[in-house]
């Protein structure tokens, strides 16, 4: 049995919907972030790094989402969630899980947990400032070639969907308007209207 | 033929000492940042983020360290950089230079590269006073839990080693004295006694 420890509508949602996709039976445990339940003891035996996603398997306990979304798409290769037998396809969708997790991620972060990198508020204030452009920056990239159309890589649909729809939710709130960015507004309109995104979804709100 | 795309130093090193360790024939393309090649119009038809590293391939330019180290693994089995047919120990792979890329290097950008996330120098200076304890962080949770030792993975060598050795080549950079972590001290030395990761260093200095 695998359990998805998440917060609604965090970055843990993108292993959700992947988990969902995979048709692998699991369990969800919600974390309260506004309680801070992220730091409780317990919750740092589960992962050390106080964040979601984790993915406890029989295995052993995973973390970092775009692992969590490879291990998924291994479990369940019926499913083809990934390219997992082309060695330089399956590089892409890392790189661009990679992209997201180091960049884009990262960028919306300094919107909500600028504290990590500095402790002045006119700091903090000016990184927040700054979201709008260096999420543009990133979804301009997306949207100019990392996106292949109409899925991430292409024709076929792979665990970097629900990756990218994430971030795309994230924009509004980022300051940035999606219709900026026609192909990525696309890909999002297919994203909600997949069943396994709305079970997520519903399924996240009800927890 | 791969071309490998770096700046000597940089985060690029790690997939320089993956290709020698795979023994695949590579050619190496310096960039120099002093002159913001990596900026150029040329380098952004290679890769449009502006970054290092990125490996030319025969099929296409993969970017971002963690694709390529997979890909580097991927394309020479026999050498078993990393645990390809283990889905469970690959994931944890992915989860380890997830963390590097997505929280370590980050850490350390915030020192050379705040421009990134904000524009006031007082901002800056902020995020370069805390440099030294969110680097110490991360080290902390690699030494006690991360590193399994004697490689990041336990016995076998993997394309994680190379990737974090170059993270603890910056701690001094940092403020940080790896001497703090005697785990991760001990795994750097042994990574300076590989002839591989002294040619590197060495084609690194000279190119
Ligand atoms: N690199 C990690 C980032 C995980 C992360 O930052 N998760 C956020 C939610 S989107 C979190 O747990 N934040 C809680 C906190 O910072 O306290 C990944 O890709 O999984
Ligand atoms: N997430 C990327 C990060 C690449 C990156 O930031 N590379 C740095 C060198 S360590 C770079 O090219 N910096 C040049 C610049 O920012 O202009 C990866 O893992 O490859």
């Amino acid at each position: 049995m695998l359990t998805l420890f998440f917060s609604p509508g965090a970055c843990s949602l993108a292993a959700h919907i992947a988990l969902i996709d995979s048709g692998l039976p699991f369990a969800l445990h919600r974390l309260k972030f506004a309680e801070n339940e992220q730091r409780s003891a317990h919750y740092l035996k589960v992962n050390p790094k106080g964040r979601v996603p984790a993915l406890v398997t029989e295995k052993g306990t995973l973390t970092e989402t775009l692992a969590i979304l490879l291990f998924i798409a291994q479990m369940a290769p019926d499913k083809q969630l990934a390219p997992l037998n082309d060695p330089f396809a399956l590089a892409q969708l890392q790189g661009f899980n990679s992209f997201i997790a180091s960049t884009v991620h990262v960028n919306h972060a300094h919107g909500r947990r600028a504290t990590r990198w500095a402790d002045e508020p006119t700091s903090i204030e000016d990184m927040k400032r700054k979201v709008p452009a260096t999420m543009r920056d990133c979804f301009r990239l997306i949207e100019e070639g990392m996106l292949a159309g109409p899925w991430v890589l292409g024709e076929a649909y792979s665990v970097a969907d629900p990756y990218l729809f994430v971030m795309s939710g994230w924009l509004k709130g980022d300051g940035v308007d999606i219709a900026e960015f026609p192909r990525v507004e696309d890909h999002y309109r297919r994203m909600q209207e997949r069943p396994s995104v709305q079970k997520a979804l519903a399924d996240e709100a009800a927890a």
